[in-house]
């Protein structure tokens, strides 16, 4: 079977996509020499730089969240590829305002390496600069092995929560320590339904039956841990929602932020009735779902199936998820 | 094959989804009696109060775009089906703020009967309502045989643009004839490459062989006018652009919004291939590409495909799109 995706020459995949993306929303990103996706206009001197990078297909991640209370720079790579270290470099040398850079790093292999040659070399340059691993896929490993676990969705509520930080003018210090107590609070899982196709090799990314789902997948297309019947989505629900409680040990009386996150072609609609089951567990539990997002923010191509994310909320990161930002795909009044 | 769907019984389907969406975002939408999606505040008295309808199935459209101008009101109706008169003049009343109501109809059949129901009882009872007709798809009838268009992605805009116009506290005369203005110059074409599945029933809504797309499907998942070989990105592009030019006369030097809007599973990165090309091709005609929005707005199920929209702006137009707005699924600051 063909593939069905409207693309060109796949090698030329990435920039063209990276092109179409800036040219559509040149009042607010921009592509710099060297395929980094930055602010048009820089942010202050002396506030902090934040910056993130990893493999594109995931749109609108990561460079969607470019923008005001947001990223200064992504650094995309290639499709489920990292981007190599000199390029991490090259934005971290962009981002620093005078006050230094917080470089957010999905826990993926290839990013944890390009990531940490190029924040030596950022260093040895005389950059303060902070790395902020997130790993919140509770699928990977326990809770006790972070270095284990897989970056997931949770990087977009720390790019707010570091991002909101960082406008305020706070140190790099600072913004580390709410990002990264907002890092440890938090827990994702993933479900798959359908496949996606690679849009370079036209190949599935993994199989599945046609009565089954599979729970722990991750997000470039790895099989889970577990594969079952289809379940109905309030049972589909219960069961994700019930291990992240368990792995972050939520107590009623807590407040939570959740988000929906949909991986591909699974619906808004099917999105809305997951998170409606969700909310109505989490109220008979005495725990209160202070806040939420549903929609597609980092997907997996057009995989069927979703994230669903909890993260325990304290005042401050109440208010920074709530302080206004501005990028093509976050925008927050 | 089971439908790999995350839903529960079908008949709850649209209660269910609308009882999610308002509990996830319950600070900007709230469920009326009678399934209305409406504000938590309704806007001040003495400004005009804009209304839509329109069958569930297609999220976020249409009940994600009710907020800060943008809409008062989102009849939704079952999935694929419009709602009954009597729910369409239960929103008109409530959104009568004393200035009189536009009520915004895609063209569908069902659509335009239940809201001709409700408008001349809305009227019986002293209510000042004018209807506003999208009916931007070129496919389904030429420009000159506006009553046989269907309403597609082009209600967005007009929702925009009317809604900016009703905050400002224009009168209903004015604030229909600025969306009338936009309506009259906008067009929209589609393309499917895979089908959707229909939520209730379990059916896929058309068939497509494995190397072939079609051009001109509907919103329901209708068959389109042509089917041929998948085309690469850039090609299809172009066809459709040249589609849209000519049905709207566009020369060089004029203004456009562009819109790329994903019915389902096709990825933002294949949206943004196309709208790369998309741009090229206006500026190699000397016509300006003012302003775009890529996106899964109005979608169709997991319907792989997109349609591509364009609109002539004047200086009234771009301001009103310009103008911030609030609500679930547009946000501009």
């Amino acid at each position: 079977m063909a593939m069905k995706k409207f693309i060109n020459d796949p090698n030329d995949l990435v920039s063209e996509l990276l092109e179409g993306y800036t040219l559509a929303y040149s009042d607010k990103v921009a592509l710099e020499e060297g395929n980094l996706v930055v602010r048009p206009v820089a942010k202050d001197a002396g506030k902090v730089g934040v910056v993130t990078l990893g493999g594109s297909g995931h749109e609108p991640g990561l460079s969607g969240f470019v923008g005001h209370g947001l990223l200064d720079i992504s650094v995309p790579g290639e499709v489920f590829a990292a981007p190599s270290a000199p390029r991490c470099l090259q934005a971290i040398k962009r981002a620093d305002r005078g006050a230094g850079v917080l470089l957010i790093v999905l826990n993926h292999e290839g990013d944890v390496l390009s990531a940490g040659i190029a924040l030596e070399m950022a260093e040895a340059e005389g950059i303060n600069v902070k790395r902020l691993l997130t790993s919140d896929d509770i699928s990977s490993a326990p809770r006790s092995d972070p270095e284990n676990r897989r970056g997931m969705v949770g990087c977009l509520p720390v790019f707010k929560v570091t991002g909101a930080a960082a406008e305020q003018g706070r140190s790099l210090e600072d913004v580390y320590k709410v990002g990264k107590r907002l890092e440890r609070n938090m827990a994702t899982l993933s479900v798959a339904v359908t496949p996606a196709t690679h849009p370079e090799t036209g190949e599935a990314m993994f199989a599945l039956g046609d009565d089954e789902m599979e729970i722990g997948t991750g997000q470039h297309g790895e099989a889970g841990k577990s594969k079952g019947p289809l379940a109905s989505a309030d049972e589909t629900a219960e069961t994700m929602l019930n291990f992240l409680l368990e792995d972050l040990d939520v107590q009623a009386g807590e407040e939570l932020l959740v988000i929906v996150n949909g991986t591909g072609a699974t619906t808004l609609m099917e999105q809305f009735v997951i998170y409606r089951k969700v909310h109505q567990l989490l109220q008979s539990k005495g725990i209160n779902p202070a806040r939420s997002l549903i929609g597609d923010y980092i997907t997996v191509q057009e995989q069927g199936g979703f994230m669903l994310f909890i993260a325990r909320m304290d005042d401050e990161l109440l208010e920074l998820w709530d302080a206004s930002c501005d990028s093509p795909y976050l925008t927050v009044r």
